[in-house]
This record gives structure tokens, C-alpha cells and sequence, in this order.
């Protein structure tokens, strides 16, 4: 295990001081545990899903996070009026494109018009990323079929077409926003195999924003966090289901 | 941690004995936690969510609970006909405003309108009792800004003028029925880190009315056993992920 | 615990082996657990569940589950839908009637009418399963209020009709196809104080006839791989709490 970086721990403590509300938008079937790992971080979480309300809920929310994950068409109009609202207010946003690619083009879609309202971080594995940036991404469903290093490319272009810093994951994470590239390793090989630490990971860097980190380093942050946490974890875990709650309790230990 | 009352494991036994089915309607992240703990506790919950499949169900559920967490238009549609088809069979139900206030005015009104069909017992923090007796509550999103202590005049009118009895939740919960009142201590710092402990608190409640429980005994005894399995469980927890596994261990052993 | 048989260990080797992505539909608040479960044991899942992302997804899919749980109105549309696609494209597909009895008779419906899309699979408690057989189940809710034993005849006669293999979950699984019908013992009573335990089996189930497992072997697999998963974590389990992760656990460990 890394030991967690200084300015990652001095983030980590702005969070639990800050304790920002993050409104996640998504239907995956992990926001339990996305909520969960945003109280052990340290910030509060509010997952308001009805377009009727989501608009009135911007201004109270100080960061958002929009996540695809068994996105429906109710819910795809409550993210274009969340994301509406937050680029109006000034709120930053992370887009995780979960699952995007040639067997889901209406996701696809959805993810790209998306992408027009501003995201400050989009962080996708492999395949979604490539997919989001135009290419061919090659995935089916939740998993990369694309290794990191063949969608940096990918990643860099989409980073300086769009402003926003955009984060690779997989075995190594990577993020860039199109000029400098950085790596982010450690982790576990058990965190895949728990449904949810993807979406958790972008739901905590919407959070870090929201406590007034600035995207690269929200970005830098969350990865440090969830690869030290992660790797602290499985040394305590028999197996997926042992590591869950161990990892909630690191990230809950975390820089403390 | 106090003992828990020989009448609160009166109730739980009877719970037990009876393992009533309770109708829980929720849009909460927590719906899994909610379902785990009824279970773990001694009820049985179904999540019947479809308009057109809760009124005839309504006849099977010995207890209704209406939780507002990411409530959508459909399924505060299947509210109304749920808590109408309860008031038509009188079976009683629990109603948890969550995360009601001024950054949700939609909830606040749906809240208001469900208010009518007369619950058993509201149960909410500060914020959102607060709300719902017609004051300013402060609230955004699903924690309380306004202590209990500060609820408590709003909780004893809404209990007055409704005929519930009225639950607010905090490090200490308060009950009141307009008359009496009275303070459940116990509990840990790590519950509100959990999410949905709130909301399974207000299951436990709507299955123990299932059982026969009074409304106040209901509430009470809720209390107290959530009071008592989350202090008994943070003894064995090193953070908010092995608090919950450790939490319904207890809730499943409490007086047996 | 009986160990687990070599036939069902060499079908957990192929689902290791191919990784089958298995299309989850479901409404059902252990989404998150049918998740995990099915990364545990070593197959992938999406819960894809809109109508409109269902039929082009389903080229993806290499086997589907199809679960009642909490069903809606528009899933139960995406859920026509999938199994129409998945018929037409040879890809094999478990039908899980969660719920389905007098309560509920809008979900029954919805039940038999999918039935006619050919199930590989059809996994039920006793209630559901004598209702779905057109008998009268006498359940409410998701527990059984029948006897294994009482569903074989309408276990039988339903796999005769359909030409799926018939799946009765109870202490003691019994599946059949209704020539030869076979008991799989084991298993815990922890398991059905976790919600989704049984919907996890029919994820299971479809996932190993997406490895190229045959039904008969799959059913049996599936059951007999939970018996002994189940087994093993009730003996390190200190309630319904702790069982939970050291199932998955154990299922991620099974055979390895």
C-alpha cells in the first residue's frame, strides 16, 4: 500500500470539514453502497431521482453526480434537468458513462448529450471512455474490454475537447487533463469483483468538488483514496464480501 | 447501553410470534438495509411498488410503511392508493418524511397530502418534523440541521392535531403523543453513518403495528431496540461498513 | 455441509472460465446482492432495464434472469421485451415469479404471460410455484406459505408443460423436469433472513446456462453451490448480518 499522499489526506480533511451535500443521479443497482461510501468519506449524499424535484434540489446541493448505471428514460430526464441546473448555479459535476458502448447506443447517446453541459471530471473504464471519445470502446455491459493505456489517447483528446479532467480505470488508474497524464496505482484485485466501487469512486471525486477541491485534484484525490483504502482492505478479506464492509471502514479510518 | 425494556422485548417477541408481512413503499438507496433488518429483527417486508399492484395487496399487509427517500411521481402515486387502501382496511402504517424541507417542496407537499390519510406514527429528524407541523425546517437533504430539542413544540402540535404518534430522531429520539413525551437514549455516532438506519427504523416500527403493538409502545420499542443493537454493535465495529453486518446481528439476537 | 459435487464444481470452473455476462431484470431491492453474488461466483452482470436499451443489449447478454421482484409497469414492458429478443436469439433465460400469488394478481399475470417466452428455468418457492402451475398457491408476499413437498406435483406438471426445468427453493431445493425430480439438501436457516438470497440463485442459475451448462445441470449446480456456500458461512456467522459476507464469501471460494 502507497501511504496516502499529503495533499490527498489535507482533501480528505476540506470533505469531513466541508461535509458537502452530492446529489447522485443513477440507477444502479449499487447506490446503497455509493451512499454509504460517501458518509464513510465524510460527505453527505442525497440521491433525488424525480425530474419534478431534481431543478429546486440544484441549489442545495454543492456538487452532482450523474452515473448511467441502469439509467431509465425518467431518470435520463432528471439528469438533463440536474445537469441544466448545475451548469446555471455554477455546481461542478462528474459524468460516469457507466456502461456506455455498441450495445447500448441509446446510453451512448445520453452520454454524449450529456457531456455538452460540462462535467469536471468524467471517469469511465477503459471501453467507456474510448466509446465516449467517439472510438470503438469494444465493451459489453460493466467491464472494460480495453486496456488503460490503449484509451489514453482517447482520454487526452476528450479531455481538451471538453475541458473536463477525465479518469481511466482499471488494474492502474489514469487521469489527464490533456496536457499532463498521471497514474494512480495500488488497489486490489478484490475491488471489481464489489459492485459499486466504480460508481463510488465517482461519486466520491463529485464530493470532493463539492468541498471546493479543484477537479485535477479531486480526481487525483478520490484515486489515491479508494487504492489505499482498497488496498488496506484486502488484507483483512476472505473474499468480495469480507472486503466491502473493510473497505468502508479504511475509507471511513482514512487520513484520521 | 441500556438494557433493553422487558416491554420492548414483549413486543419484539410478539413480533416474532406473529412475523407480520409489512408493505413497505420506498424509493431509498437503503431498500435492501430496510428489507435485511425487518428480517433480522423477526417481520417480513415486501416492496410492492406499482400503482395498479398495491391496492390489492393491501389486504395481505398487516402494515404499511410510506418512506419518501427518492420518491418518483409513480410511486408517490402508489402511496396515495396504498395509504388509502390502509385507511379503508385499517391497517395502520408509519409515515417517514425523508428528507422533506425547502430544497424539496414537492416531497414536502406530497408529505403533507399523506398526512391525511392518518399514520400510526410520523417519524423524521428535527428538520423534517419540523417541516411537515408547517414550520421552516431547515433541512436539505436527508440530514437535520435543527436539533431535537428545537422540534420537539412542532412535534407535540402535529401529534395533537393528527392523532400520531410522533417520532423524532437525533442522538437522543424523542416520542410524543401531544400529552406525554418522553426521550430514547442510546444508539451510536456511527448509525447515521450508515444509510438507511433512519428508514429501517420506521419499518420496525410499521411491523411491530403489524404485530398488534400500540402505536406508542410501536414506537417506543422501536427505538429502543435500535438504540440498543447500535450501541451493542459499535463495541464490535471498527467503522461504518462492519457496523452494519454487526448492527443486524444484533437486532436478530436482541432478547432472544 | 456436503461437499460440493465435481460436476458442480466443473460448471463453476466454466463460468469462471467464459465470465458469461448475465442480464439481470429485476426490481427488487437485493439488486446490489444478485450483483455481487454473481461476481462472487465468477460471472458478470448488467441490470440493464430499460424498455428501449433492452432489445439491442440483449445481443450482449449471454443469458438473462428475469426476477418479479418489485416489478413496475415499465420494467415489466422491458422485461417482454428481453425475452422476446433473448428467444429469438437462442439466448437461454430463468424466470423468477418472486411474489406471484392471490395478493398480487396483476404480477401472476405477468408471470404466465412471460412463460410463454420458454424459460430454460423456472426457480420459485412452493407458493409461487403452485400458483404459476395454475394452482392456488395461497402465498403473500415473498415467503411460501406451502410445503415443498405440496408443489412437486405442480412442479412436475409445469416442467411437462413447458419444457423448463422446475426449481422449488425451500430447506430442503427440489428440481425437476418432470420425468426425474431430485433434491438438493444444505444450506442454512440464516439464508432466507437475507433478502435476495433466493433471487442471487436464480442469477446464478442463469448465469451457468450462459457458460453452456445445460438447464437440468445448471439448476442443480446453482442449488448445490448455494447449500454449500450457505453451509460454510452459517458456521462462521453470528446472525443474518455477518452471513451475508461470508456467503459471498464463500461462494467466491467455492471449488477454487
Amino acid at each position: 500500500m502507497l501511504p496516502l499522499p499529503s495533499e490527498a489526506a489535507s482533501d480528505l480533511a476540506a470533505l469531513r470539514r466541508t461535509r458537502p451535500l452530492t446529489h447522485c443521479l443513477t440507477g444502479s443497482p449499487a447506490r446503497m453502497f455509493i451512499a454509504n461510501a460517501l458518509l464513510a468519506a465524510g460527505a453527505s449524499s442525497a440521491m433525488v431521482a424525480s425530474e419534478e424535484e431534481v431543478a429546486a434540489f440544484a441549489a442545495a446541493a454543492r456538487a452532482v453526480l450523474v452515473n448511467l448505471g441502469s439509467v431509465t428514460p425518467p431518470l435520463a430526464r432528471a439528469m438533463h434537468a440536474a445537469v441544466a441546473a448545475a451548469r446555471a448555479a455554477g455546481t461542478p459535476w462528474v459524468l460516469d458513462p457507466a456502461a456506455i458502448g455498441a450495445a447500448l447506443p441509446t446510453r451512448t447517446a445520453l452520454a454524449t448529450a450529456l457531456l455538452a453541459a460540462g462535467p469536471a471530471i468524467v471517469k469511465g473504464n477503459a471501453s467507456e471512455i474510448l466509446t465516449l471519445s467517439g472510438g470503438e470502446g469494444g465493451g459489453s455491459g460493466p467491464d472494460a474490454t480495453a486496456s488503460v493505456a490503449a484509451a489514453l489517447p482517447a482520454a487526452e483528446a476528450l479531455a481538451r475537447r471538453t475541458g473536463a479532467v477525465v479518469v481511466v480505470t482499471g488494474p492502474v488508474d489514469a487521469l489527464t487533463d490533456g496536457q499532463e497524464t498521471r497514474d494512480v496505482p495500488g488497489g486490489d484485485a478484490l475491488m471489481p469483483l464489489v459492485t459499486g466501487t466504480g460508481c463510488a469512486l465517482g461519486g466520491l471525486m463529485a464530493a470532493l468538488l463539492g468541498a471546493g477541491v479543484p477537479p485535477w485534484r479531486a480526481a487525483q484525490t478520490g484515486c489515491a483514496a479508494f487504492a489505499d483504502a482498497g488496498a488496506a482492505a484486502a488484507r483483512h478479506a476472505a473474499g468480495p464480501g469480507s472486503f466491502a464492509p473493510a473497505f468502508l471502514d479504511r475509507l471511513y479510518a482514512l487520513g484520521r
